[in-house]
């Protein structure tokens, strides 16, 4: 076999196994009358379960217990989930549309409050919504032309993954081991992920890339999802528990980290699962190069840094009563942010859509949003 | 009520509490008939449960399955472990008795390889053996005056705790809020605990201390163990999950770290529970002390330094189906060692029973053991 047929034969057998993941969490079936499929992911690695979702509440239940998560995969969740509550709700008049539409915006904008995502594709939605309104008033033309803004968005997701992966698989050299924190893979976007895309590229291009997944307590989306996605594209994957990153790094076994993020600040303070910040200083420490894979739509231009990111707090039984078991005491003090804060000066790198962006990340991330016309 | 009487009340109050949680982890029952009462804390918090055990495999199985753990306690169980474990023999002359001891050390000492407390209590043990073997061959008063020493290494070690606490205490604030990892309490000791005793003390000199317990997976030594024996304390206590500890840091919650250690080596390298290494460099990186709190029992002047450290790996089932739920795919890879190793230059200092001890550790160290009579 020639050099060139090997790489090709080999870029086939890759580009099969990314395709087997990518479009796994979520898709609307059928017309304006259809559905929204939604892969319960709290039943992962156990059950692969669909559910049919036909209704608003069932919609913000699967965003509120994680069973789509990721902040891509909520923005498409809550862009199909504005087009289901609008169409239980069936305004009969223009006036008594727009009440509709800020009601359940309003609705799908509380179910978590970090991923910025969420709120950006809400407000795409409803800016189309206003376009659409100018001639006379049509529930049904409204619905269908809000349905294909839905999986415009949705689209423009897988191509926005694509377009991290080929930018970022160039910056992985083959023989490399990466470790990644939390899920930023196929079930965390439309797509074929953010952080995963980057590996899913290399891979596609013949690289030989091992992913560590940390576990990532307390929900585990690492073990049960990072190591479910990759196994099932046939990418090699080593699970440890989040504490043992350090000795991995100490060890020389990781040579690059990739994570995802669910917000990310006009300085470049990212807000991603709790957990990262730690591994930004262990990466630091041992002079690892540690990049952030996240589309154009998780930076918020608006939010200066950090500090004004809210951090959601979740239920002490996430930690403590997370498996059937009682881990701990009754009625013990458990502390459990869902996020936390990495400072840019922790960041080597953003893979976006648009390629590497490098500090000073002000300058460049507010040049980012110039240059990027959908997302302005 | 005067300031002095307040103090005091304080004082009675605190040390009644702490008392609940000296020598809980286990105790020698009667006389060289007897047996060794072990608390499983392989059931923490569940369930309350003490084995009686009269027979060896059971104390190595015990020892294995870290239904006792933590260095100062396996030295404890080893001890006594030899006391049984020849009784079962019962070698009819002094040259059987020999052949008996070497086996039995043997076997205690494969039960867990990293933990120096381990073989430096069956090395005492075999020389009190040696000391006793002079007159005329008694299996009867060998096995008496086996089980006084044992018994001595027991009282020793809480003499040790108590030592240990009352240097450390001096170290915390009252307001201060201590991060550990793992469980270096009680529970892992046959006194007041290492670390924990730390916190105990400062408590019983009326101090206002709050502990953040790392769960510490992914056996939840932290949230199962820490968590349980502060509350039994008295001592405010919070659970949080090893990868909140950067965020706990970052948010100023923690003004001090104390952890345990499994083996210090000449140069002030410490094995400890794996995440460890990774809560100093986040201690470091905050500028936050960070102590060791140790007897010197577990320093190993033998050992150079920590790349000598042997790491226990252990079963992936710990980590992806260790709750009765499997939480990965089956077969997939996972890093589970149960220890690593921080170099000394992150230790702030080592709480010893002859106390603090600061850089430089090598020349330090060496002192210890010039002065330290017993542990020589």
């Amino acid at each position: 076999m020639s050099a060139r047929s090997s790489r090709k034969a080999r870029g086939d057998r890759t580009t099969r196994a990314s395709s087997k993941v990518t479009a796994l969490t979520l898709r609307w079936v059928g017309g304006p009358g259809g559905y929204l499929s939604l892969l319960d992911q709290t039943l992962l690695p156990a059950r692969v379960k669909y559910l049919r979702i036909r209704e608003l509440p069932v919609v913000i239940d699967a965003i509120r217990r994680l069973a789509v998560r990721g902040a891509p995969a909520i923005g498409v969740a809550a862009a199909y989930g504005l087009v289901l509550g609008l169409r239980e709700e069936a305004p009969a008049t223009a006036a008594a549309f727009r009440r509709s539409l800020a009601r359940v915006k309003k609705r799908l904008a509380a179910s978590r409050p970090t991923a910025v995502n969420l709120f950006w594709s809400l407000d795409r939605m409803a800016a189309r919504a206003g376009a659409l309104a100018g001639g006379e008033y049509s529930f049904r033309e409204l619905l269908r032309g809000l349905l294909d803004e839905a999986r415009e968005i949705h689209e423009e997701d897988q191509r926005l993954c694509r377009a991290i992966g080929e930018h970022g698989g160039k910056l992985l050299r083959s023989g490399w081991n990466v470790l990644t924190h939390c899920n930023a893979g196929a079930l965390a976007t439309g797509g074929m992920g953010t952080a995963l895309a980057v590996v899913y590229s290399a891979v596609e291009t013949g690289k030989k890339i091992r992913v560590f997944a940390d576990e990532t307590r307390p929900l585990l989306q690492g073990a049960r999802l990072t190591s479910w996605e990759l196994m099932e594209a046939g990418v090699d994957v080593t699970v440890a528990c989040d504490n043992a990153a350090a000795s991995l790094m100490s060890t020389g076994q990781v040579h690059c980290v990739v994570v995802g993020a669910d917000r990310i600040a006009a300085n470049g303070d990212v807000a991603n699962k709790i957990g990262t910040y730690g591994v930004a200083i262990l990466a630091r420490e041992h002079g690892i190069p540690f990049y952030v894979a996240a589309p154009s739509t998780t930076f918020a231009p608006h939010t200066a840094s950090g500090d004004g990111i809210p951090i959601e707090q979740r239920a002490s039984a996430e930690v403590i009563d997370g498996f059937g078991v009682k881990t701990s005491p009754p009625g013990v003090d458990v502390y459990n942010p869902a996020f936390d804060v990495t400072p840019a000066r922790y960041v080597t790198g953003f893979i976006t859509e648009q390629g590497l962006l490098e500090p000073p990340y002000k300058r460049n991330i507010a040049r980012l949003f110039k240059t990027a016309g959908t997302h302005g």
